[in-house]
């Protein structure tokens, strides 16, 4: 029996804020003070760093739960299974639903409950969670219900990313830039069919690094309304992910038995153009080889970072071939990798 | 090879919040009318259905990340286990951390990557992650620690419950009476030892259910501020925990393969003194009998209901001998029951 993906769906949000959006922002320097270039300046600098020449964000009348439900909707329809007949649906997000004119986040109840009654599932017996474990959150749902299925208590499981960063970002950050909003869903089952999840790793680096991706206030000191936005520690995580995830992903690709020449793609999350490249890129040396060519599909340059959503919506665009020069055939190996606040660190081979 | 609890911790906040503490309250009905009642009878009701005297509240300066790492330490104390040789962290809660002056709830690291910070915990293959899945989240945690052992990914995992209702709760709702802070821990291990999880079960409902606990304006109709609280409708959750909850544990027991007669405790969600007895009782009668007295042990009097901390607060209380007239021996059938807002439901039996 393996456990394999038997169908994938994704939303992307219909709004389109471009890089040129941000000319007339007030960036700050973390520290209050102003950054010595001109917006044009700072964008571009952005540009060549993340890759990211616009992003996508959710219309105001739609939250988290309803991009996951899109995506979910796909993924049921694409698996070609009776919704009535999961067992789990398993919701990976970080901030829940927050309203366009809201600061807070609603998370009671869980997305999970808010998707399974969207889809309208009646049967009780499919238990809804959500799962908080930074960006890689969606892969660690992966994980959960791969488990389950080992462990005997589920056979179908639906696994969700889905987050609107767009309501958590601090207009005066220069980083506000990464974030995007999003939804991709997967539907896991058993099969007799060949392939599926081969060796999955996961870690949690909290010592020192626990608070390298933190809810901080404004960089704007004029501000002081205690309100609190996603921030980051862009070196440290640099530096973090560049030592740790190439390690990760060869530990869980050597366990798998699986020669590294044999692997066709690696689907990482879609965090930072260069940070992305450099993983990769190490991740080779570690085998004394050189990055192929177009090994790594990136969405990032149009869809920017939506966090847990990154890596099942670059999945299933490859996969209904929305993405020029890649695909993935049956039989492929496939390494999906993830690193984010936690900070977390997880990696799945899987054969496609 | 059984799974089973080798070691629980509690930790209770150290603010006692009395029922007269009420009495200066604007009390409103949700529709923002006045309550036709001076407080002290409001408050009287209040005690005859729910049982609540008092309840604890966190102290300003504590979060319940903290509060989860406090109940977290006793457990790994308790459980005499080496916290490096930990495979997960899993932390049950609805809100995150909510400071005492937020009403933001601060999600991002997750509260096991704090409380992995907090407990100085340096293996990286200690995953931890946060569930959501209202007040049953903790229960659910046990059972997803249940699986990952099963499936042969963990070998010793904490599972945490920990909340912070007071910083969520509207002053002008007579149900944020019911509300309280606490935080429980259990270490759940593979042993050689008799007993362990026996039986579990869980179920989410959300066709008609997902918003019986949601999040909500006050019912103050002057204050147009659009910050929201935990509210609830009273009397539809009585009326779905009175038909779904016996039920679930009784297709739990029979699964055993134990009869009633063997269940020495029933360790319910302390949610409301009334519902959980009617519940308890209702149980019985699906097998033609009547309630055995000190079956069902009972915290929410001076302890309110703490959410995803009532379970594990309670067994912690019990086995550490605090509970008058309450023991749990080596051998003794209990069963942990929990529903929430989801509406979720899940049961365990469980051979101490």
């Amino acid at each position: 029996m393996n456990i394999k993906i038997t169908g994938t769906g994704s939303y992307i949000p219909t709004d389109i804020e471009k890089n040129e959006d941000f000319y007339n922002h007030e960036f700050l320097n973390s520290d209050g003070s102003a950054i010595n270039a001109p917006n044009k300046v700072i964008v571009k600098k952005f540009k060549a760093i993340t890759g990211i020449n616009e992003r996508r964000y959710a219309k105001k009348h739609l939250n988290t739960s309803d991009l996951a439900s899109f995506a979910a909707e796909k993924a049921i329809e694409n698996a070609k299974i009776d919704r009535e007949d999961l067992d789990y649906i398993i919701v990976a997000h970080n901030y829940g639903d927050v309203r366009h004119d809201s600061i807070q986040s609603d998370t009671v109840p869980s997305m999970a409950s808010r998707v399974k009654h969207l889809l309208r599932i009646k049967n009780p017996k499919c238990v809804g969670y959500d799962v908080l474990f930074g960006c890689p959150g969606w892969i660690e749902g992966v994980i959960q219900a791969h488990a389950f299925i080992k462990a005997g208590i589920a056979k179908k499981c639906l696994v969700i990313g889905a987050e609107t960063l767009s309501r958590v970002i601090d207009p005066y950050d220069r980083d506000s830039m990464i974030y995007s909003d999003g939804a991709g869903a997967v539907v896991l089952e058993t099969t007799t069919d060949e392939g599926g999840i081969i060796t999955h790793d996961s870690a949690t680096y909290t010592l020192d690094e626990a608070h390298f991706i933190y809810f901080g206030e404004t960089n704007n000191p004029e501000i002081n309304d205690k309100r609190r936005y996603i921030k980051m520690y862009g070196r440290k995580i640099y530096e973090f992910a560049l030592t740790n995830v190439p390690l990760a992903m060869k530990s869980c690709l050597d366990k798998s038995g699986i020669n590294i020449s044999e692997v066709k793609k690696i689907l990482i999350h879609q965090a930072n153009e260069k940070m992305d490249e450099a993983i990769v890129k190490r991740f080779y040396e570690l085998y004394d080889m050189e990055m192929p060519e177009g090994i790594m599909p990136m969405t990032i340059g149009t869809l920017g970072n939506s966090s847990v959503a990154t890596i099942p919506t670059l999945y299933d665009t490859i996969l209904n071939g929305s993405l020029e020069n890649q695909e993935i055939n049956k039989g492929d190996i496939i390494i999906f990798a993830s690193v984010g606040a936690g900070m977390n660190i997880n990696a799945i081979v899987y054969k496609h």
